[in-house]
This record gives C-alpha cells, structure tokens and sequence, in this order.
C-alpha cells in the first residue's frame, strides 16, 4: 500500500502527537481494554479477555447488569456514569490504568465524534479521524468515489434525469418516504401531484438488487491478508440489517396505498442482523472496493483508516456493487460472530471475532512497540 | 427472584408430589434421557450423549431411520411405538430405565398437556404446568399483560378502534385472512363489503416491525446469569421463523387481488428457521421480559416455568417488543444453534445447545440432590 | 441401495475406464487436489489442508491474489491460465501431480459438462455423467420424476390448466417476466393483452411456498449415514439463495406496474446464500428424496451420482416439497458453513465443510484402494 500519494498536512506525525506522549508513559504489561457497555461490547470484552487484557466496563448505572447475563463478556471491571459525556472528566483514572479505547457506533453516537477527535486524551484504538469521515454525508461521498467505489449518482437538476430515480422527501407523517420517476416530465408531474414543489428532496439514481454488509479489517502491522506487502486487509464477515418496519411490511401484500390511508410510515430502523455469504467470485472485487477506501483515507487523514470498517453495499443483477455507506469502526454487524465468520476460518486457526481482532491487534502493536501505529 | 409474591395453591409442593416418590427410588447415576423423535430431537440426544447419559428415542416405526443418518445424535436405544399416545402404557418401563422425559413441541402436540399433566407419572423435566399455560392463547395473554410485556390490543368493539387495527377472520376459501381499518367507519364499510356482518373476526391492534423469537433458558438452581441472585436467565440464541407461503407470496409482486383472483391462499406454515441478533442495547429489556414471565410463572402456578422458552415478539421502529407468544418449552428455532449461538460463547466456555443445556441442568440437579426442583 | 435396478450400458464398468489407467500410475501417498479459482475453492483448498493434500489452484491471472487474503486457504501451488479451456493442454502436468480434480459450478460453466466428459484425462472427483444430466432441464426433470420428486407440471396446452398457473416469457425489456393464470378463458385473455399470441411462453404449475436447498453428500464407500446399508447420504447443510434484485424489490412497496413503468427488470441472479434450518420432522422426506435421486442416478447413468448434490426445493403450506432443480456437485452455499452447519454435528466430531468432506472421501477411497469408486 506504499504506492498511496501522500500530501503535506498540519497533523503532527505519528509518534509526535499528544497521545504518543500518554502511550510513552503507559505499563504495556498492563493494558486495560476499555468501551462503553453497548452495541458491540460483548464482543470487545470477550476478546480481549481472550487476547489476555484486562477489560473495563464504561456503562450507565441501568446497563451495568446485562453483563450478569453473559459472565465471560463481563469487564473486570466497571467505571459508572450518570452521562457518558462525563467521559471526559474521568480521563486520568482511565490513562492511569492505561487504558485503550475501542470505539463503536454507540461510542461514536454518545461521545460525539467531534469531542472524540477534539477531546479524548485517552488513547482511542484506530484513527479518530475516520470517525469524522464517516459521520459526515458528503465527506463520506466523496471518499468513496476517489476510493473507486460505485456510489449511486445524485442528480443536481430533473433535468439530467437519464433513468429510474427515487426521489426521497420526508413525507406528511414525518417519515422518509420516496417514489420513482423515470424522466423529466415524470419528476414535474408526480412532484405536483405530492405537492412537493416547495419541499426539499433528494433525487437518487435507483439502485436496486441484494444488500451485503462487508464487515473489513485494515491492519497497518500485518503482512498477512490482502494485498501482498506491508499493510492488510481482512474480510471477517458479511451480515444483511434488518431494518423495522420495512422489512416486513410487505408480509401481509397490502400496497403502498392501503398503509398511507391507516398513517403507517415506513421507517428504516436497524434492529439486528442477520448472517450471509457472497458469490466467491466477488470476492476480489470486494477486497479491491476496501483497499481503494484504505489507500484513499491515507490520502485524506493520515495515516488513514486502521482496525475494522464496514463497506455497505448493494449488490445488482449485474453484479456490480455499488457503496452507500461506509463505517469506520466495529459494525454491530460483526456481533453475528462472536467465535467467527464463515470467512474467518481461512484467515485464522482459531475462534476469531471482530473483537477478537482489535484485541489482538493491540496486543501485537504494543508487543512490537507499535501500538502507536493503531491508536490516536 | 425471591420478590415475586407467591399465593397459596392446591397443588403439594416440591418434594410431596407424586414425581417425588418416582424420583426417589431412581438411580441417578443410571439416568436416561428421553424424548419423542421429532421437533428438537436431535439436538436433546446430541446434547444428552454430551453430558454422559443414556438416551432412549420414542418413535413412531417409519421415523426410526432418521437416525441412522445422524450417528451423533441418535439414541442408545429405541422404544418403538404405533402411537405416541401408547406412550402412558409404557410408563413403568420408562421409570424403570430411570426415565426424564423432556418436552417439545411435537410432544406436547402428540401427547396433549393436558395427559401429560395428569397421566404422565414418568418425571418431566421442567414444569408441566407451563405447558397448560401456554397452550391456551388467553391465559397466555394474561400471563404476558402480568410479566409486564407489551402485547398488541385486541378491541372488543369496533368503536374502540383508535389506530392501525387489523381485523382477522377466515376467508371464503377457509385460509386466514385480514385487512386494515383504521377507525369505526372505515371498519364498517369494510366488513360490509367483504359481506362478514354475520362472522366471527378479531380487531388486533396493527403492531408492524422485525420479528425476534428469544430462545431463553431459566435455571431455578444456576446463580450465574440475569438476575443475580438464585435462579438465572440465560439467552441461548435469537431465530426467525420461516412461514410458507406468507414469506414468499411478494417475490413475484402479484397484488393481493391477483392471489385471490386465482384462489392463493395466505398462509403461516412455520417451515424452519433463520438465524439473527437483535441490537445489543436491546437485550437487557429481553432479559427483563424474561424475567417478568418467569416471575409471573412462579406466581401463576408454582414452582413457576423451569427450563427452556421462547418469547416470540416484534420490534418495531420505536424499538419496543410486542409480545405475541410465548413458548414454554424448547423451541425448534434452538435447532440452528447445536454447537451454540451468537450469544452462548459469552456464557459457556464449550459448545452448548439448548438440547445440551437441558441435559446439564438434569446432570446439576441430579448432583445436587435438587432433581425434583426442575422436574414434575 | 442394492434394490435398485441397473440397466446394461455401453460404458466400461468401474475398473476398465481410462481414469482407471490413470489412477493405477498414481503415487496414492502424493495426491494433490486441484480445484479452478471460483465458486467454493477457498473451502475445497481449505478442507483439502485439513485432510493433508497438497493442493493446487488453478486460476486466471487476475484471481490469484484473493488467496493471498485467505492463507489457511491458500493453494499450495498454482497453474495461472488465460483462460480455463487450456486446462485441456496442461493434463499430463496434472496427471504427473497425482492430481484429483474437484469440480464445482464455475469449473462446470467454464470447462463445460461435455468437455469435462470427453476430453479430461484427469481424474476427476464424481461421476462426469451426472454433470452432464444436470445441465439438461428436460432430462434433469425427468430423473427427478423417476426418483420420486414432485416437480411443479408443466402444461403442454392451455386446456389442460386445473388451477394456479404461472406462464413464463420474455418480456419487452428483454428480462424474464411473467403473470398468474387460473383457467383457459384467463390464459387467452392474458395472453392478448400482453400481444404473447406469438411468443414462447411456458405454462407451469404455480408453485408457492418457502425455498430450501438442502445440501448432501452421497459416499458409495460409506456405511454410515442414511439408509443402513452400503452407500450412505448425509445432509451437510440448509441455505437459501438470495437473488438480486427479486428479493429486495418488495422492499420499496412499488407496484409492478411502477417497476415497468420505470423499465425495472426482475431478475433472479444469484448473488450469495443465507443459512437456514428445516422442520425436523420433515428431515426423513429430505433423505428420501436424496435416495431416491441417488438411487435413479445408478441406473440412468452407472455408477450414478458419487458426492456432493443439493436438491433445490419449495416447501409449500402443505409440507410438501417440490423440487426445481438439482446440482449433481458441490453447491456455492456450503460457502456459509466451512466449519461445519447446524446439521453437521450429529455426523462428525471435527469442523466438517463440504469441501474438507470431499477430502476426507478421496482420502478413505484412496486407503482402501477404492478411488476408482469415486472418480470419474
């Protein structure tokens, strides 16, 4: 991945910025693997545990007890909050007990990545930076096209309408809603008919075919993955979200018609996931999409994206995949997986999460003297 | 647990049943676990053989070779029956082989809970009690109201109706069917035209999300899990059920007007089952449901639901679960997970079915001298 | 499976066919696999390790790195071809490696059923002849039927039409379409106002219910599995296709009157699999049917069908499955269980993927001096 152009930034390099002073100070004996009780810290406790790390519970006072329920996830121990914003005032007990983070949604979501990037002193595994890309739409858009990812087109004007377009607009509920258009004319008529004229809506090529969440792990240390030389990729899993209540909307065959009339909105909530594999022969594909998004964020955040990633993709008759949305830490997704993939066997010759893997990843950098390399 | 108010019932308490005496007299180093050969038959002798007992397979002749195909998993011996109602003439023998029976669905469909309730002197594990309960919709309703969960309305009349509601009724070609209204006029011309003045119909509160079916386990005599303290609630793993045709009728995009124009009918065969997770912020209120049933359960009929159960609920947008059922006994959604799911490597530290759960809890118990507190 | 009947053919029986010249030069302690880079290689490599082979991949220049992500699945070696067919040339190269060839969709698609029958020289795991009868609709239909099967009926003649037709044709847009037909007068009708007067269409039986694709295994060298007996059947595993873009179609809640009016084809392309598990009690059906296709393939063409198969089947609301196709090798969704399925682990006691089990047969054959059994 040497190949990637490089440009001049106001970043300090890696091992002059302020947390390579916190990590110098730390006992790399004992590292103490911290995140918040949530989304995937089952996951993260278990692995470091399996990893050999002592573990630490950032949780609300309600959450603290699902860790009852699953004695070889618990923390060793638990750092209470009234708010997790009070994060940031317990920053030294955490460095004193040196602590490395590991950020998820929810951590990202609570924290905010903003005072993530600006704030924590605490070593945070991964580059905090990416979690600013990540968070922010267009940003994001255009990583993803320098990365060399299909990203479905956003038209500026109707007029440029070439093809079937969803256009989405929030509707009289409050809900997203959305309908297709194939041309100009199309796009003016349904737009009155809605009495959309005055409203803001997006209009969006419309992609259709099966959604694959490729669960991705970039590890700047390793030799071993994809692509051959320094730095590599891993491919830990593949999950589909399910999303309430669409997914299941269709079940009773009412249209589109009969649920507006009884006011149901239909929404795109994530409440879980569930386990799939993809077609061997895109898997190239797949592992080219994710080091594009690595050799890319080099190039847009150095030393660019490290530790899991997820490339959110639909996947046409035609099979081409196109990215709507990239993740730049550990996706929930990866919780299908707590002793491994139907990938990971190929990869590893023991249970291996995604949890796992940071840990593992962690233990390996710090081993190496290189735990500078993955954190920041 | 020990909060739950306890009233006072008819039935002798554990140790003065008439399974006590049985159990007395049986050798516990001789025990053998027994079963129909159906449903989740596999995974109980497959967990059984795991934790070192004997099996005994109770089959009708033509299921017999199944297992021939599954040599792990098929029973030391076979007791072949013409009927498994034939069963309760077997009963002396079955106590002689130091017999626990474990229910299932098949079982309890075969046999009936009410004979098993009161014909059945071969000790059960689990309680007998549940199975009555659950398998009458009405008391299970009041159960789940008690338990604290959320299940959706059922109106008793029409001007109730203040919302969504589907109205659910048996069609002309004898198929369950439903439709939407959404207040008491649109009730009305709707009944109206579909002619079902004269008919029997429910009007159901139209609760829309992703479905979740909890596999839960609750251990009367484990202190390891939620909550802490005695007895403990485990989750051995989350399922979808897969309905025929119901989940497949919108593939091809026919209206529901087209499948009735050419006589297809809705239906919700359950036919097998797929495997998810549920967002990890969810489960400590999928703890909490199963605490409140199994607390309910001590308080409706005492010693309450031992052993394995499912809540089958839907997650809506808002991220609340409607309960819709409740399962008191092993579930076929357990069947995915033989060598355990997304969640038990956070509880045990080897291989756990439910079937294999089930047979450590009788192991436990019976070492413990506490058999009689998870059979009846 | 003695009781099947067996025709005289003109093949030479097993022992007297070229592959077994072959085979009697083989150094039987050097075997290699050798699979082309696609389709289920990472697992076929990956369980030929296990076993202890030497492996071999060939591939086409560009598809060689992905194998650089997945190293436990890493070829030992590699034959890089331009393209596939060459593989013709490069015979006394893989001949002179004791070389087993596995085949599998891509290797059948891109060699060609016929090519690999006439004109490889290698052996090659399996019988040849049931690639070839798994490629013709017509003859694939009717080994099904003569193996007991329900097949959804074709109808020759619009007045043979007894109820819920499906009537297949190519559309406008060229794509795959269809509509629902329920008797004569409604056939004619339809077909008019779509101007099919002069098409090709085909009449089929509508068929609806939940799709299972049951992977299996049939070892003729075997003496354990399904039926007792020599030969034996073994379920390695459940999946469901997920076919872009006509599983996610529904999701938006268009019509399909929408989805032609904005020029969307529905397409079937497989694009991945998804695990899944069926009703126990319908597990003998499944293994009926795999005798009964195993059994048929011996007398239409001896030694019938050796390894891997999966039957593509419906399971209507009634319970009854209706099989739509067969594939007479190893299936692409093995790819979600390389350690093994839900079903697996009442058959081995170690990690068991379809691939290693191909291994594992060549490996026993080989000790007992029995490969010629099953290689082609």
């Amino acid at each position: 991945m040497g190949t990637a152009k490089r440009k001049r930034r106001a970043r300090p390099p890696t091992g002059k910025r302020p947390v390579d002073r916190v990590l110098a100070e730390y006992d790399l004996s004992k590292l103490t693997i911290a995140t918040l009780g949530s989304h995937t810290a089952l996951q993260i406790f278990h692995g470091a545990r399996q990893e050999g790390f002592k573990t630490l519970g950032i949780v609300l006072p309600r959450k603290k007890r699902v860790y009852d329920a699953f004695p070889l996830a618990k923390p060793d121990e638990f750092l209470t909050l009234h708010s997790y914003k009070d994060l940031i005032d317990k920053q030294d007990e955490l460095i004193a007990r040196n602590t490395v983070l590991v950020p998820h949604g929810s951590f990202v979501e609570y924290i905010g990545a903003r005072m993530i990037a600006n704030e924590l002193k605490v070593p945070v595994f991964g580059n905090k930076a990416s979690l600013e890309w990540e968070t922010d739409r267009a940003i994001e858009r255009r990583w993803l096209k320098m990365a060399g990812c299909r990203v479905p087109r956003i038209y500026k004007d109707a007029s440029e309408i070439d093809g079937p377009c969803i256009i989405k607009y929030y509707g009289a509920k409050g809900g997203k809603d959305f309908f297709i258009v194939t041309n100009e004319d199309d796009f003016y008529k349904k737009i009155k008919r809605r009495h959309l004229e005055d409203k803001t809506y997006t209009i969006q090529e419309f992609i259709i075919g099966a959604r694959y969440y490729h669960q991705m792990f970039y590890s700047p240390i390793s030799r071993k993955g994809w692509p051959a030389g320094r730095g590599a990729i891993e491919l830990m899993g593949i999950d589909r979200r399910i999303e309430s209540n669409i997914d299941e909307l269709h079940r009773f065959g009412f249209t589109r018609e009969e649920m507006d009339d009884a006011g149901i909105v239909r929404s795109f909530v994530v409440t879980g996931n569930e386990p799939m594999v993809v077609r061997e022969s895109l898997l190239d594909r797949v592992f080219e999409m994710g080091q594009g998004v690595v050799e890319t964020s080099i190039e847009l955040f150095d030393p660019g994206m490290v530790g899991p990633f997820c490339l959110e993709t639909i996947l046409t008759p035609e099979l081409e995949f196109y990215v709507f949305e990239i993740s730049a830490r550990i996706v929930a997704g990866t919780n299908l997986y707590p002793l491994g993939s139907p990938y990971t066997p190929y990869l590893f010759d023991t249970p291996m999460s995604t949890g796992r893997r940071v840990a593992r990843e962690i233990r390996l950098a710090a081993k190496r003297g290189m735990l500078g390399e993955v954190c920041s």
